[in-house]
């Protein structure tokens, strides 16, 4: 299946079953990252791998991991998706700077620096406190550049995401995080960082996930306007989309997400006690959904190329810089 | 065996074979801190905690390992030297705050923040940045005091350091450091964090580790010299003795307490290339030597009660107000 434009989603979270990954053919998605854990240690990291691998077996007429672009076009050629392995924190590393290079060779592609705490590599958003980029941090980088990983800064605090575009040899990406100018939120991002972020080649992927899109979430007009503000702040080839959405979330995952094992308190991370749940925006029910975005970003005026690149062109790019 | 003074060895480091654990009751140690770890994962802590219980079974007569300030007293009173258990690392903890109830209840009685990196908690005294104490680690430092947990600031960053004196319910300790006003190095510590734990009735205690001592480690004279200068600084109920010595090491186990698993370079910590090796003071061959450091301070004129409170009598009094 070929589609008149190219759709990637930066990142995706929560599990799938045939059902979420018959939306992502439906949507006609190119590729896709999802979400291989939050607070995984070493072996969590390499079971939750293991999980992939079986959902991409069982489910081969649908998906395929890709490990590179080529993997990638050849997928999307046969009219399936392809699924890029991240993790959304270097917890899999288990402090261990040699262990880039074999969650690489088995296939993950990209490794958000923390979630949502401090970890050895940095602080995150919500830490009150944010001495930057550690030097072991500094050493995890350059070994991500060396084996074709893309370093990602979503969630992580704005000192270290600074330190990390610098300290980084190969273009980076914020997948899913909102300009803080547009929607002000501790996940969202600075325009001073998503500028230091474009400036060296690197994408930010706007966030569909409502609690992070605010008012702009309500209907698909209002996000592509969110979108179209941020493609002011940064230029049109640094903006993608990271839903942040696609698999399966029930109220067990979402605990974890928010509390994992580091505290005995409720902590809501981009939620709260008033609104604990997860939602999609009602105009976007499933990743089939995907294509009505670039419909929606031509009758704003934008040209074939420029809603391509907003679509999954400049994730392409982006990937053809980094992957291996 | 009741000897004249207390003596008690706020931090030792290196693997105990007969021999050394024979010094330590030559030197009449009441207790000594051990150190089970530098860079632990959880399972690794736990085999370590195994370790140690099999050398105390097989050495019952030397030693056995103590969890409270009666077992101290009982195992000193029998003529043996009570083994606190120690890690140098909250990694054995693994980013998990409910752990620090379950290696309580294994035995542990004292854990440093971190060892010569940034990690999850906070920063080191070797890294360029401190952001101060995180989040989990102000909750870590919580279930510590909660569960008779001694903190240890040593190898911990200054600012890192000053944060956990204040959000600590009970006093802390630096058990292993000199004052950066006598001995200038990253892993001395400013007069005003000693001051300040010493303000919330902690203990610091002076090495005799000779990188960390300098010229002051040059005869047991000049090395009580020191001793007397840090007392001049936060007072005589504030000073301790933490060797940092005591059991054996080797080339392998430097390295590994050195680089650990975090970087691809070589890393020397308080070492360097050009003297990368380890030694004990030529005055202080042993534990067996213990004693000699307070007949040293008795002919500096200082009291017998005096004398006491440095080498051992306040330890124990912070113990006292910590353990459970």
């Amino acid at each position: 299946m070929m589609s008149d434009f190219t759709y990637v989603d930066g990142l995706q979270s929560g599990t799938y079953g045939r059902a979420e990954l018959e939306a992502l053919v439906a949507g006609r998605l190119a590729a896709v990252t999802v979400t291989l854990g939050f607070w995984d240690t070493t072996v969590e990291g390499l079971e939750s791998i293991t999980r992939y691998r079986r959902l991409a077996r069982e489910n081969a007429d649908l998906i395929e991991i890709a490990t590179s672009v080529e993997d990638i076009e050849r997928i999307a050629a046969s009219g399936r998706t392809a699924l890029l392995l991240g993790f959304q924190n270097t917890s899999p590393l288990g402090g261990n700077v040699r262990f880039v290079e074999l969650l690489a060779d088995l296939g993950v592609r990209n490794l958000q620096l923390t979630y949502n705490i401090q970890n050895d590599v940095g602080s995150s958003c919500y830490e009150p406190k944010d001495g930057g980029l550690s030097r072991f941090g500094a050493e995890v980088i350059g070994e991500m550049n060396r084996n074709g990983m893309l370093v990602d800064l979503s969630h992580v605090g704005h000192r270290t995401s600074l330190d990390a575009v610098h300290a980084s040899a190969q273009p980076v990406a914020i997948t899913h995080a909102n300009a803080a100018d547009l929607v002000p939120h501790a996940r969202s991002v600075s325009t001073e960082l998503i500028r230091a972020v474009a400036g060296r080649g690197g994408v930010v992927g706007c966030v569909l996930y409502p609690k992070l899109a605010g008012d702009y979430a309500s209907t698909l007009d209002s996000w592509c306007e969110l979108v179209l503000r941020t493609v002011d702040l940064v230029g049109i080839d640094h903006v993608g989309i990271g839903s942040d959405i696609g698999g399966r979330t029930d109220d067990a995952s979402l605990e974890w997400m928010r509390e994992g094992r580091w505290t005995l308190l409720p902590n809501w991370g981009a939620a709260s006690a008033s609104a604990p749940g997860d939602e999609d925006p009602g105009w976007f029910p499933s990743m089939a959904s995907f294509p009505t975005i670039a419909d929606a970003l031509a009758q704003r005026g934008l040209s074939h190329e420029e809603v391509n690149a907003i679509t999954g062109g400049n994730w392409m790019s982006l990937y053809r810089k980094v992957l291996p």
